[in-house]
């Protein structure tokens, strides 16, 4: 056993290689199901049907709530006041591993204008987003696992009084050993952050999976190239310009039960809706999420957090609103953002470039805490199998937990590490073979409507034509090495999921759900439960009923996310919205369309299929000279049929009823595909890369809005971009002061780049139009993101010779690599000299 | 012609009798259709399927909104504040009749804090509630014609800036004769309110609606006796305890197109969000009518009124959100309350008091607008013809215009009028026959299932037992004329609407809506437009959702009406509101509760309809114990059937597409029945009524919350004794001050009873099943006003031998009375003595 195979065997904790887990009771892959790969693929609708031409479908138009946004009209969590309100803080642990032995709260009770404290023993039920492992508390109940868990939360008649009450708040520990280093964690049974889940793991080990697909050892033995590489991709967090906000409100019902409201600037209404009963063991049907505006979260908020159990405890002792809003410092304890990855791949390819195995091993340190950490171990392996042909693939990753915020899903969840060190790797393959590397990757094209070796189950694939559109906009082929020391150009492809085939908890209720209702004035309202974090979730809806119904966008009026008053939607995570909550919309609005066609068509005697609904009328197709205004005609739906009222839903195709015959789906209905070209500047004596541009061509089925893909795309890209050249996630060691703490937990330090450090960015739309997707539509708010980094480092092994194999590309690391590069590149003349 | 016909004839404006007027299109009565009286009723829907036992309905339990009300956490529309908001008032007339000639707005624009002024320039399109007499403007275009009508509004940074600010508007007025006599009125041509409407009338002319029904001067020429009488019913008005409040909210939409957003304390949030629209010239798809809790109605806001249009503009000329709450004084001013009826009353009848014929004159004073006029002309007839068995019935309403403020709608709507002076007719009828007054009711029951004269359908009718139970109940036949001078009993019975057979404007759409969304947490949510009033159509529309799907009260969450969400239901008039809403609510609660029942069907292998959904639970209805939690019954329902939503809507049944083969229905779908038995003692020195006590057996059809038809039923019979006894709209006349100006618009002078004036009150219900009423229930919120007044009015006889023919029955006139009967029982004394 190599020394580096016996650091992953240990990392393991013990289990032995190849003897897989059994998965977990619903757990959202299929280990080892037989292959179905190279299967024809049962389509979920049909092409004909989703053909345009559309009339708002693909044009470009503002969001629906654009204006309200940019004249400050809209309200964020933050700006609602309710009489009596109280505000909240929450104390938080100076340790990053202690056993609390003793709270006192008198003190912080005894100070005017405190109204409670709350401590954990409140609130014992522990929760988790992934209902296998919930192992959070609302407050630290034992122990306290990292510098910033919540240990108590004070409500007070203002914001000040609050945070000098946290203060009064004595709180006796039993300091711990703690571990900031996954290899360590994986390693140590004297430090157990958790009880051990399983016979033979370590109280430190989150998750392990580990999955073969085809035969990868021969595999590799017949490459006539093998490439192995070893890839450390340090975390980074979201840094949302909204700061986490919750209010929570308590009302007597009349008889004993009472009601609980909670305002959250939350991704995951529903799930917070669970949670919140759950832990604070309350009837769901009692409690009440609201979502008001949010400013942004890229998976930052997209399970529950301390704040919204306190501020609901705290509104439930005192009988009066609470709100609490994290300081920006809190935001960067609660994080979950992108784990630190610790990556070794080994690809085999033939002489002309062709994949034959690749095989992988991860180490994620997944932070104090489970949070989506089952899921991002998963996805840190599987989504790597599309667009390339992967003949034989195995994957082997751990998470293992350590004394630091815990992390989660960021946007391109789990899957923009391996992404990174993927496309370096085949770079390097490229390099090694001579061969360009948008020619290696068009070799190595899985092809549209096929299964990977994984069981993914591709439909539409745009991904050639991506390659074809950055190579052109960029001018690869005149460009790339071709541009003078200390300029490059760099390639990179991805694929990415549209939704997950499966819900967090196991049910077979619909993922999406839209309601309508068609007013006798032509208003449209839409309810939904759907999570608009500035994504367009909500512009969504309004232009599907407006191509549907033929009504003007501002006849549309969407409810806010409310669990009282709209239908389930799971949330804004995994790229699930526009597939999702778009299919459910376009399922509602056809409903309420035929109802009008056939009134019109009675009216008219035609048939109902002859009439169109476009433009603010209803039209007969074979004579357009022949129409009413669309009032008009919903008027005549209503009288003929009753209140004009419909529900639509969407599942994945597996998952409904006899519907499906074609096994299991795999991760999601559809991927989206992306390619990028970065063309750098590096400065060879500072070590600074300068990214001039990039050019971003990506899948997204059909742009609903190209404006809004566009947007995705850019500031996908320009994620990527600060992921690469600036953005770390660092905590202070043990010779640098507190060990565990935050090194830089404000926006004054932890750098993200300003629209002056940002670089030119050119988005590409590729249309495959996905037989399943709404409209074709697939996904665009994460996809874009995976290839930025990887371009961006190969870009600079063009311009310079350097490969970077650790982000970030930040001048320190540069510099350092040239010089090894120097170093090495003077080795055989020192060696000549010697 | 006799003088009395004469006067008649020329009340009427010269029309010849018996010519009836061609019905305006559309208009709620059919005239002189051909009589079906007697035919057979086809029913729509069925008993059976309506039949018990239920679980809810019918059970004593709180309104849903109880406890937000009663801890005052319940918003009115003056509780909220809107950032950035100004507050407005009216400048009204002080002419009853005047023409404008100028308006100079410039000192008051002047004025620091004022943000603007509107005059009915601006707005210059009429409106009105009835589509055929759009007879008033927002704001006074050319002429006033009311002490109090709006001639101009300012919105300012406060109350009292904007209070300054009207004063300092010169209004250059030509002041033109008043009329406020209505049957000067009738005859004046030298002034004219409003242009006359047809030729040959005149100005003043508002309706004459003249109808007969069977022969009428035959009927009469064969009674036995025919009692003549003369009765006056002075005008009262609703004083609900808030005074209407409006605010409005402009929105730039992005385009040119901006959005109006008006909160109001209306009971017809749909006819406002309609004349908004078109008074303001905005697409309706872009109004939006909000209506917070409304502190009480009674009819008087069941109309536009200038400050919802004033608001709105203002708020369109500052973008700025605008507020005007009417003061005290302006209630009065707006009015619309109980018309002044002068009645004439044939009524013919054979020895054993059988009703031969009835021939009714009517003289209704409207004020200055149209309002509801042309509803109450035709109601001033049409709803007196059961619950008795009349043959013949002619009766011939002529309303006019005065210089007052306009009247309108008040609880028991055009009916109150007519019913107390034919019921104290019918006394008199029964005195002279020697036939107890009870006995001759009974004798002329018209029995149920049957078409009136005059083409009403009448459905259930549990008039006789309502006779029943108040002649059981106060002891009638052991105290009636038994208790000695000064204290009598008297009796009336009644019968009155459950909704209108036609919307206020022509169309065949639904006139109730209800849209339910169930949550797999088992929250049910529903939307409706329908108005809450304090009547408690919130609670009626949750009992049935719990009775329908199983659901504890506090999973029902109804969102409050607002038509941007919520589908149209017509509002809070005519007693409409249980019969129609609850009708929409079964229909969309019964789509949901068979899909439910499928599922679970399906689960446990038994047929649907053996799943019964109750208390939380879905049970086999065969074996009770196996049942699952409702939530689980739910999620199976969703996940076969997808997303749980539906609608449902309701429309009178001759509306609905060959569903009724019936021919017209009449009025209503059906009718309540109401008898009153009131206990008196009467002062004789003072003229002093006391009212004892007033039994109130009421047919509701079905009482689906007892204490809440119990409180209409006292609350009704609260009102009716309130008028009777104390309430007063008087005008000044030039010998009294300022002719046309209210005598005393406050509630220090306007007198209504408090608590400790108010007779005890005994609810007695009485459930006669309607078949087409949900689960048989009619109407209590107005039906059981009517027989309050002639009730009080017999008793009165009873007690000291006066009639009293004119209202109220208030010490001075009483004392009147009392001596007038003095002085006539001594003429013959006088004239022996002579």
């Amino acid at each position: 056993m190599s020394a580096e195979r016996q650091e992953f065997e240990s990392a393991r904790g013990g289990v032995p290689l190849n003897e897989p887990e059994v998965a977990e009771r619903g757990t959202p892959v299929v280990d080892h199901a037989p292959s179905h790969a190279g299967e024809p693929i049962p389509m979920h609708g049909s092409r004909e049907e989703r053909a345009g031409p559309y009339n708002v479908i693909g044009q470009r138009q503002r969001k629906t709530d654009g204006l309200e946004k940019s004249t400050g009209r809209a309200r964020y969590t933050d700006d609602l006041t309710l009489p009596g309100m109280l505000h909240g803080k929450i104390l938080r642990s100076p340790h990053p591993h202690a056993r609390i032995l003793s709270i006192d709260t008198t003190a912080a009770l005894a100070l005017p204008g405190v109204h409670a404290v709350v401590t954990g023993d409140e609130m014992p039920i522990p929760f988790g987003i992934i209902v296998w492992t919930p192992d959070e508390n609302a407050l630290a109940v034992d122990k306290v696992r990292y510098i910033g868990d919540a240990v108590a939360a004070v409500a007070a008649a203002d914001e000040d009084t609050a945070g000098r009450a946290i203060e009064l708040i004595r709180v006796e520990y039993e300091v711990l050993d703690a571990v900031f280093d996954a290899e360590e964690a994986a390693r140590s049974t004297d430090v157990q952050i958790h009880e051990a889940k399983k016979a033979g793991h370590n109280g430190n080990i989150s998750k392990i999976v580990k999955l073969e697909f085809g035969d990868v050892e021969p595999g590799l033995a017949e490459s006539d190239v093998v490439i192995e590489g070893e890839y450390y991709f340090e975390g980074t967090t979201h840094t949302p310009i909204e700061p986490h906000c919750a209010i929570g409100q308590w009302e007597q019902g009349g008889a004993a039960e009472g009601r609980l409201t909670v305002w959250s600037s939350t991704q995951v209404p529903h799930y917070l809706h669970r949670e919140l009963a759950k832990v604070l063991e309350i009837d769901p049907a009692r409690v009440r999420v609201i979502q008001p505006h949010v400013g942004g979260g890229f998976g930052g908020k997209s399970e529950p957090f301390d704040l919204e159990f306190c501020v609901a405890k705290l509104a439930m002792k005192t009988g009066r609103p609470v709100k609490i809003l994290y300081t920006r410092e809190e935001v960067f304890y609660a994080h979950r953002g992108r784990h630190p990855f610790h990556m070794k791949y080994r690809v085999g390819a033939t002489a002309d470039g062709k994949l034959k195995a690749v095989d992988a091993r991860t180490l994620l340190d997944g932070g104090a805490y489970s949070s989506f950490g089952l899921v991002t171990t998963y996805y840190s392996g599987q989504l790597l199998a599309a667009p390339y042909e992967i003949p034989a693939y195995r994957f082997n990753s751990t998470r293992v937990f350590t004394n630091k915020p815990a992390c989660g899903p960021k946007r391109g969840h789990g899957s923009v590490q391996p992404r990174f060190a993927f496309e370096v790797t085949l770079d390097k393959l490229a390099v090694q073979l001579g061969i360009d590397p948008i020619e290696l990757r068009r070799r190595n094209f899985m092809g549209s409507f096929r299964r990977t070796v994984n069981e993914l189950r591709v439909t539409s694939n745009g991904f050639m034509e991506c390659l074809d559109a950055v190579e052109a906009a960029s001018g690869w082929k005149e460009k790339r090495s071709k541009m003078g020391y200390g300029r490059g150009l760099g390639v990179a492809g991805s694929c990415y999921i549209s939704g997950t085939n499966y819900p967090i908890y196991p049910n077979r209720m619909p993922q999406s759900a839209v309601q309508i209702q068609v007013d006798r004035s032509g208003r449209v309202a839409v309810f939904s439960g759907a999570s608009d974090i500035g994504q367009g979730s909500t512009s969504l809806v309004a232009y599907i009923v407006c191509e549907e119904l033929g009504v003007p966008l501002d006849y549309v009026r969407v409810l806010p996310s409310d669990t009282d008053f709209t239908p389930v939607d799971l949330g804004s995570y995994s790229s699930r919205v526009t597939f999702m909550l778009g299919n459910a919309c376009v399922d509602a609005a056809r409903k309420l369309k035929a109802l009008v066609q056939d009134a019109v068509g009675a009216e008219w005697d035609i048939p109902p299929r002859r009439v169109l609904l476009a433009g603010g009328q209803a039209m007969d197709a074979l004579d357009t000279g022949r129409n009413m205004p669309i009032v008009k005609a919903f008027n005549l739906a209503e009288s003929k049929h009753g209140t004009l009222g419909s529900v639509g839903s969407y599942n994945t195709p597996n998952d409904v009823h006899g519907e499906y015959r074609g096994g299991t789906i795999g991760a999601s209905p559809a991927y989206s595909f992306t390619a990028h070209v970065a063309e750098v500047e590096v400065d060879d004596e500072t070590g600074f890369v300068e990214v001039k541009k990039i050019w971003v061509a990506h899948d997204c089925g059909r742009a609903i809005n190209p404006t809004i893909v566009e947007g995705q795309i850019e500031g996908s890209a320009y994620m990527g971009f600060a992921e690469a050249l600036m953005e770390q996630n660092i905590y202070k060691d043990a010779d640098h002061g507190r060990a565990g703490l935050h090194n830089a937990p404000s926006l004054l330090d932890y750098r993200i780049p300003t629209s002056v450090d940002t670089p030119e960015l050119q988005a590409l739309i590729v249309e495959s139009i996905d037989p399943e997707g709404p409209y074709g539509a697939k996904e665009a708010g994460e996809g874009p993101l995976h290839p930025s980094i990887p371009a961006i480092a190969n870009a600079i092994y063009d311009a310079v010779g350097i490969r970077m194999d650790r982000l970030p590309f930040s001048p320190p690391l540069v510099w350092r690599a040239l010089r090894e590069r120097d170093a090495a590149a003077r080795e055989p003349e020192r060696m000549a000299a010697d």
